[in-house]
């Protein structure tokens, strides 16, 4: 057999783009290769149909083939692969490589017909602010020392600002962050180069993590309430940023007037008869026993919501009154929900229906304001979510923060061991990018951490030259990247509640040199167009080192990683991309390119601008 | 970074069965390794849960580790893997082999909670029927010269039995097969050793091939009517056999009532009045003109009926009166529809909705006969389908047809080469088979050709033993094998027409030695219950040779295929399988097997009993 052309295909104008009513595709082929013919595959009507690609240029070193297609609209994704035939034998290339048979459809190029996420996303560095924690602005508002119980027995507790986080009772310690603190730390955030906020729950809420809501149309007097939200969003926008809100659809808290477990309002909740109105937007195994109801993974403070439930659909959905289109509109307008564990959200106790109850909630957001974001919660793959029917992107867990954490801290999403080499690491984030579309893939959420996960920079024993590694992945890798609060500062903290310590405004605590390092990649990521929407190949992955372009047609980056820890530099030899650049313009790095060739130092890594 | 543990999972009773209201599952695992824990991953609410495995057994060489899981309900497919964990290292096992990182959902693997195909599926060996080309049972019945016309225009002809097919007009040519005819042939077709009849359509149709239904409740009274279907499912279910029909129901012909383009009868059909009742159960481009109706792949024989008007919906699936029903019932109590292109049946023009029709559709075969087979035409990757909710069994082309085809052929479906090797040809096989369920492989309708495509035979030129090697996986790997009329006696044909010459019974004429191989590997398979239901696994894959083994607790056979035309033997050592039988019983073919050596010559097949 003999061996594939070189074969290229990406989600660019010049290899892709509507023309008429058509979609103008194009591959590009090396030449010297006996090629009788190369088909563009497509699936109009889920049939296969194999158009004659017509051989547009070969410069005696590549050919460009090209075909136009009516795309069909009966999916909101058009697929699509190319198929190269020889006398003797086939290529296919699709979205994950070159292959010798008919692709599966999870392999296929992508192609939106609808449903774009917001081109806004891309462009955007998020920064996530857990309330409590982050600054006190306002310490008027603060929760006072036993002030109430929680689930009924449980007094809360008021911390000073810094105070150690509790080993136990976390939910219960209040530090006093508040929404205008948040307001007054705009600046800061704007100079470290974010321009996005993510905020963790900020409706009214008995704990500090708030994620168990009593009211999804307040904002908790503790942290400003609407007054103070209306004015961070006027300030937010006002500074041509934007700001997401997390939104807790899957539970409410057993506070909730509906369910209103501790019988703290006069209304007839769930647990007051669980033959009632109210009952019916929850899930009781055993009707005659108010104890009986499905909460969140076993957690009774948090009573799950039964979707199949029309009032409940109708109170979150509700085009003209429904709390979702409440916060998108004005005087909010924000841009975004975050949805919390959205893949658990269904019908009756469990996750039945999921995906038709997401796509209610999606059209409610689209059609309150179009260009606001679907961001969901997925600490595992979801693809599924990913397909344009349901989100805009997904908390990038598995297609970033884990396999990143694989292959710089050896472990997984559960602190188990996991040791993988750069083929592994490419092969893994392979799979989570292409299969999904490119414009998915731009807008996936792409983290070091969070406040449900250690610190990024614990995990590497706050070894800077490592992290330095992660973070420079976090700002050119596509994707939209989320800085959790602190970390740029050298926050450390094992998991939740550790993670959740309170921002140290002292100067002097600050590591300066990662806070640098932090600007220095966020900058390069915002003067860098091609970081933010460019198509991304892998150009070398083997061992400890990992090297990837992003690119357009005019430019180019590319970036270069080695995170072996031995003193021995390491040489590697570029050899499959076509990249002659007539120079070099290294921003970063300490590293070597000469010809072909790219030497890194130990921990080193390195980006240079291709200039053509 | 240490290699994998050797690692088993089978869809077995010994490693997976329903033990009180839980499934408990099992994991073989080779000893000596040091692992801190063998942890079972599910989904319970699409979230993952991490099941510590208890390990039951250490008998020096395995170890068997297992858990007990309840099995959530949101989904039809319980979906799991495993994650072994050493004091440095992970693994992950799931369908389609060991990983270093948690498996993408396709790969996972799967346990129907619900929606099992029928147990009885995996136990035929089907027999495919084009009725007019078949056998001619009673002459009264023949379509006259003449007698009408086609598509308004074209004359019917007259065939006299075995004529040359006609280059052009095929569909014009009625040979004279007919029901009666098929009834007379049962006892050949036992004989063979097939136990079920897929018949290509047999309503009532203007054309020879009858893809075009102009009357879904009756028979083609040219094959003998109503009453010669109900005589023909009678004895074909008096001798234990079963019966599949092919369902039409993505367009009509042009002749039906509903559309009477050629007014051939009263009614006012679609094409009469675009505007009328008619008229919406199909699609106009443009209302004002007669002609603009959507139809299949452009055939204007064939209008496209559109799947969201509720008379369409109806008409079909009525639970008590619909199409679908009626032939399930008494008297003909068929058992099973053959869905033709279902895949482009939708609402519309396209197949928009396509997901929730073929649901629908299914729900009506299941409310009128729970045991009834759903059976796809897909030629292209049929996973969406087998997902449990839509079909029991797709005619497997992606799983196997094409991957046969190309293997032994270097061609596939398209005819356009295709070269892979052994290596090749288990990657296409596993990747087809392991995003189904298990119980959903075992049904996969597997064949090597069809009235849609070149015989076998004639693709591998008549080369017997490139043939013989065929019929063996045919009758050999995971599926229900499907005969096309004729492959059995050495019929030849390029593609429709020439597949579909008339089945010629002067037993002179026939190729006996592959009629003795039929025979001999349907036999096999009837006698040796693993061949039907039994795990699979591929024990070599390389160059020429492939070898897999079909087994359970007690039984397992090994069958062993050298594709090489060389002169040559080859020899080939397993390692990777635990197979260490007392005794060999060879009970098919030329080949050697000495300790863990097995000597194949070219062209060699055969197949081994191991007795433990």
């Amino acid at each position: 057999m003999l061996p594939a052309p070189a074969m290229y295909h990406f989600p660019l104008p010049e290899y892709r783009h509507i023309s008429g009513e058509k979609l103008a595709i194009r591959i590009r082929i090396s030449s010297g290769h006996e090629l009788t013919s190369v088909l563009l595959r497509t699936e109009p009507d889920n049939e296969e149909a194999l158009t004659p690609m017509v051989l547009e240029l070969d410069d005696g070193r590549w050919q460009w083939w090209s075909a136009s297609v009516s795309i069909s609209t009966h999916d909101i994704q058009f697929m699509y692969s190319f198929k190269i035939l020889s006398h003797t034998q086939q290529f296919w290339l699709d979205a994950a490589g070159v292959t010798k048979r008919a692709p599966l459809r999870h392999r296929q190029f992508r192609w939106l017909t609808s449903n774009v996420p917001p081109d806004w996303i891309p462009h955007q560095v998020f920064y996530q602010v857990f309330p409590d924690r982050f600054c006190n602005g306002d310490s008027a508002l603060n929760v006072k020392d036993n002030e109430r119980l929680y689930h009924g027995t449980q007094p809360v507790k008021a911390m000073n600002w810094g105070d150690p986080i509790l080993d136990q009772g976390d939910h219960l310690a209040f530090y006093g962050g508040d929404l205008p603190g948040i307001q007054q730390s705009l600046d800061y955030i704007r100079e470290l180069g974010a321009t996005a906020l993510y905020l963790n729950p900020v409706f009214d809420s008995p704990s500090t993590h708030r994620y168990d809501t009593q009211d999804y149309l307040n904002v908790d007097p503790h942290l400003g309430g609407n007054s103070a939200l209306q004015k961070l969003c006027h300030d937010v926008h006002q500074r041509g940023m934007k700001i997401v809100l997390d939104a807790v659809f899957n539970h409410t808290s057993e506070n909730h007037p509906w369910f209103n477990r501790w019988s703290e309002s006069d209304i007839e909740g769930a647990y007051q008869n669980t033959a009632g109105v109210n009952a019916q937007r929850y899930f009781f195994f055993d009707i005659a026993n108010p104890d009986s109801y499905h909460c969140w993974k076993g957690a009774h403070t948090l009573p799950t919501l039964d979707w199949s439930n029309e009032h409940v659909q109708d109170y979150f959905c509700n085009p003209s009154e429904g709390a979702i289109q409440y916060w998108l509109s004005e005087p909010y307008h924000i841009d975004g929900w975050r949805l919390d564990v959205i893949h658990m959200l269904g019908d009756g106790e469990g996750a039945r229906n999921n995906a038709a109850r997401m796509q209610q909630i999606r059209h409610a957001v689209k059609e309150a304001q179009p260009n606001a974001m679907v961001l969901g919660e997925h600490f595992f793959e979801a693809t599924r979510w990913l397909q344009g029917d349901q989100e805009d992107a997904a908390m990038n867990y598995y297609g970033f923060a884990t396999p990143v954490r694989a292959f710089f801290a050896s472990q997984d999403i559960a602190y188990q061991p996991c040791q993988i080499d750069a083929e592994d690491f490419d092969e893994w984030l392979t799979d989570a990018r292409t299969q999904i579309s490119f414009e998915h893939q731009l807008c996936q959420f792409n983290l070091l951490d969070s406040h449900d996960t250690a610190r990024f920079f614990t995990l590497v024993n706050e070894q800077f030259d490592v992290m330095k590694q992660a973070v420079m992945m976090l700002m050119t890798y596509p994707g939209v990247p989320s800085i959790y609060y602190g970390d740029e500062v050298g926050m450390s903290g094992q998991n939740d509640p550790y993670c959740r310590a309170c921002f140290d405004w002292t100067e002097l605590s600050w590591n300066t040199e990662l806070l640098d390092w932090y600007k220095t990649c966020i900058a390069l990521r915002q003067n860098t167009p091609v970081l933010q929407t460019g198509a991304y190949a892998t150009l070398h992955a083997k061992g400890d080192v990992f090297i990837f372009i992003r690119f357009d047609a005019q430019h180019a980056t590319v970036i270069a990683i080695n995170r072996g820890a031995s003193s021995t530099q390491r040489q590697v030899t570029l050899s499959q991309w076509d990249c002659t650049p007539n120079r070099k313009e290294k921003v970063i790095g300490e590293a070597q390119w000469q010809d072909n060739t790219i030497e890194l130092p130990a921990y080193g890594c390195a980006v240079w601008h291709l200039i053509r």
